[in-house]
């Protein structure tokens, strides 16, 4: 057997599983800006939760401030908890990674509880030595 | 240290993390043929959830098939939710990996819940340059 | 782009990668000795859910026996699913690795439930050809 998996090598998988594990502790745990960071610096998130896209490192800097702001005022901690991560062929230089995203909520004192299930599929580029998501497109489940 | 992790290398790592990432996207997608093809040609997947084993690409894609309908003839989104993906030392070509393997339902327009908790222990095998999976055995935790 | 994840390399991300999806399967599956050599010999066991810190081979055999001897006799299989394990920048010869950690409990003939959703802050070191824990510590999010 060739080095490849599939057409992608292992540095890369392992690369970007390094960067799908660590991005969801950044926006739990509330450092916005690094989570924006994970994008390119016109990266664009679509989401059908929210009422447009989110598109920018500032723009997503404020989203990722909301989404815990929120979670806090609700005396909540939520995760975003990543599985299924798969990197679909690299071409011209730009990787599709498609994964499986569950949000999980916890009340100070009280229970955990699934909140949504969503699929993500992102485009997600070189930029230096690191890779970056150029765009995520969510999908709920319960919106089929 | 060597570069093994324990007796696997980091490319069988990278190239089975991407099978069992991919594995769940193809079934729960709908595409029956592509999930047939990460079993070999005499696949075998056994399961206390159905009546007999099912073994073969033509019974392995009615089945995916059958799980597909039965689904979105209740108006859900079912969800293999793969994790703990561990690769047991390679042995004569074959390897043996384990997972755990929830499955999470959402209704349209409803909400998420967790149906199932199973492991799965498999062997797998090298076919051309890709890792396919020769038996499949799943255990239900309601069941032990 | 470089071969490093970061600062991590291939190598290091798939054994840790392995660590981690098999550490889960030795407590749940009632291997404590097993499940205690993922620790270094005076590794310790940090977590709010237990009275005091667990130090030590013969203690941390101990604290998994009574994990598996509890969930038995509840009449339930408990299961530790492992998600969003990144590593963190090598430092003098040490790694840092961040996970979600979600406890699942499911009863003979009955329902699945998530019992707890949990953080773990691990360092981890190498001891001779395998990477073991020297310290683990966990946060509920229940507790924040």
């Amino acid at each position: 057997m060739s080095s490849s998996t599939g057409s992608v090598d292992a540095v890369t998988v392992a690369r970007l599983h390094q960067l799908y594990g660590r991005q969801s502790h950044l926006i739990d745990g509330g450092d916005a800006a690094g989570w924006a960071q994970t994008f390119t610096d016109d990266g664009e998130f679509h989401s059908p939760s929210y009422p447009e896209p989110v598109a920018g490192t500032d723009a997503l800097i404020a989203f990722a401030e909301r989404f815990h702001t929120r979670a806090r005022a609700a005396n909540e901690v939520h995760r975003h908890v990543m599985t299924n991560v798969v990197i679909d062929e690299v071409r011209d230089g730009a990787a599709t990674v498609r994964a499986y995203l569950q949000i999980v909520a916890t009340s100070i004192g009280g229970d955990s509880r699934l909140v949504r299930m969503t699929t993500l599929t992102d485009r997600v580029v070189p930029v230096g030595d690191r890779w970056r998501i150029a765009r995520r497109d969510i999908r709920r489940d319960d919106a089929a």
